[in-house]
């Protein structure tokens, strides 16, 4: 049971509209919301075990839809060369390859532990984490079960994802590599290490024709769809994902209209990633366009030790409403329902009866500063299946 | 004594350079450094009390030259209203203006003690703090003796600022209240609550004319002189700071050349905010002219409730790097020993014999790690005249 919740906010299970309500209670059973309602109608606490969160901001826990949070190695030097005007290039890419393949499972998985753990006492409560920095078949499946048994053993729900297509590996040809990856598709799904399969369709990285490629033979073995999509050029990624049935497409900073129109049409759930445009000095994407579409516009933070180390997902928030001209209702709609149904997850990101009790408290008066609050550490609580799995240690915000 | 060093980082008590030792120690003697050194070197441990730091990066105390960290209420309608594109006006401060004015004395202090922790968490042990939001002789004293007492009661270093001149209070005139401040600053000198003297020089605000005659009544007083110069306009505040001989001039994203002429001909510190142009969407200072043009840079938050709710100084280095073209080592000396002396502080802001043992750890394996990292929780250690005052709660970053 949570009491002296000074604002729950929560997105309508259906429709547009972010709910506010004020000086209510939760309760829960079982790790599932049972019920919620106004303070004075609250059930008796007597027997019960009681959170108070002291008027504190409550939300769904945060949902991370795209993240390449299992790696090795750092990329500092790359990321200040470009700071001083170089381009992106898939080399940096390599490089993370070259420090996965090297490192062994323990080391993986420490690394992990320690992001996700980051993320986890910033508020997010589930992360889709993809592999791609293997490149191979040993290295795929070695990062895969790096991810799998970070699911069993650390308080967040990761959802798996198979991104074999995420550059070319080092002195490999386009059509060799694609064959290879084709061949990895069947020991992935055998292996039940991923539910989800990705490709980078994007010039230089890999083309409309061998995204679609790979993505049927996927779709064909039963692994959902995202795409890498319209990044750095308009290249048809947006129209490939609603052709192909996506659940996502992600990026999308040059998506067209037809793009758009497309997605739309397609019930296809946009991913954007603004931190990686304000990490690349890119153009961010053309979020109002695809609100005004009336697309179900989700968030993620695309955590990656190249373009983007912004793990955490208020910080998201905060670049969206600032950078992108997105509300912050919008902004926590996007960053809660919508980024729980681009992993395909009906059953959280809003807080209603039946849902999971998945939550996140914020030392905040109002919702309405969580962006204004950038870079402070507003996390108070976070509860996953109605378990409290992180407290902050030091005392918060004092507005009175 | 400091050991387990990983890299001390420093800039030169004179000099361009950033210095890097690995595998050093530090003797700390009577809250100064006493000694430093290759750790085969290091004196006997016996009898000493030893900081272990585990391979950590060792850096000065990060020095916040400017910030307005002692308000009343918050402003995160007029910021979201900004982010859909409204201008940045004056309106905003009498905003903070009537709440500071309508706040008690321990209310104040509350909020400035939030504030003021949280940038200590985040490796800053020496802050300017400005007053500015009273804005009459009663409510400008009243900001000065809660920072006063912060001083006083809190692990790190203020430095008050009078800035009667930050805007003209709500129904009185230009010239009216311009006398009105000139009648305030022999109290504030004789009551001995500001070091510093700043006025809002910029069109809308003080102009040159007002700015000088308000700055020269307090540099006959015997206060230093600071200035809010070429923020939103070009309008010759370079050029009148160097013509009175301020310690600093702060913001300068419109500054001409001839003013950073002026500037460098005076050895007036050019203070960069970063975070206030991020935050309003503007352009950057130039601040590669600048370090071109020979100018000692500094970095500080410019932290207050309207344009910029930033108050981490690591914060602050990330942006300067990734968005104003600095590298880590600029602004790290920026943020340090340049940050010092925008305070008249030849004490700090350097890892040398005599100076203060004011230092930060960071859970990094190099330093050119910092803007790399942006957004996470780096800080271990901080120590204050030797003494640690903070030490972080949970498990670090671990790239091994």
């Amino acid at each position: 049971m949570i009491t002296g919740i000074g604002q729950l906010i929560t997105p309508q299970v259906q429709g547009p509209e972010l709910v506010v309500l004020e000086d209510c209670y939760i309760r829960i059973n079982e790790g599932r919301i049972a019920a919620l309602g106004p303070l004075e109608e609250a059930p008796p606490l007597r027997g019960r075990k009681v959170l108070d969160v002291e008027g504190g901001v409550v939300l769904p826990g945060l949902v991370d839809p795209h993240t390449h949070a299992v790696f090795a190695g750092t990329r500092e030097e790359e990321f200040l060369r470009r700071c001083r005007g170089e381009r992106y290039t898939s080399g940096g890419i390599r490089a993370t390859v070259a420090a996965v393949r090297a490192a062994s499972e323990e080391e993986l998985y420490r690394n992990g532990r320690h992001f996700l753990l980051e993320m986890l006492r910033s508020g997010t409560t589930t992360v889709e984490v993809k592999s791609g920095y293997g490149l191979d078949l040993e290295n795929e499946l070695k990062l895969l079960r790096v991810i799998k048994r970070l699911n069993e053993d650390l308080p967040l729900d990761l959802v798996p994802t198979f991104l074999g297509a995420h550059a070319l590996p080092e002195g490999k040809g386009s059509s060799e590599y694609l064959e290879e990856v084709l061949a990895m598709i069947p020991k992935v799904k055998s292996a039940g290490l991923a539910e989800f399969c990705d490709v980078f369709c994007e010039p230089g990285f890999f083309s409309v024709e061998e995204s679609r490629k790979i993505l049927s033979a996927c779709r064909a073995a039963g692994l959902k769809l995202k795409l890498h999509a319209d990044e750095f050029q308009n290249s048809g990624g947006a129209e490939l994902a609603a052709e192909l049935g996506a659940v996502s497409a992600d990026h999308l900073l040059k998506v067209s209209d037809e793009g758009i129109a497309r997605l739309r049409e397609a019930g296809v759930i946009p991913v954007l990633l603004p931190g990686t445009p304000f990490t690349l000095n890119a153009e961010y994407a053309p979020a109002r366009k695809m609100l005004a579409a009336g697309l179900p516009v989700a968030l993620a933070t695309d955590f990656n030790p190249g373009t983007c180390l912004i793990n955490s997902m208020l910080f998201i928030i905060a670049l969206t409403v600032m950078k992108m001209g997105m509300t912050v209702e919008e902004a926590l709609i996007a960053a809660t329902r919508n980024a729980a149904r681009a992993l395909a997850l009906e059953d959280r990101g809003v807080i209603a009866p039946g849902k999971l009790a998945d939550l996140v408290v914020l030392d905040l008066k109002s919702y309405r500063q969580i962006s204004y609050f950038l870079g402070h550490d507003l996390v108070k609580y976070v509860l996953k299946r109605g378990e409290v799995v992180y407290a902050r240690a030091h005392p918060g915000l004092c507005q009175d």
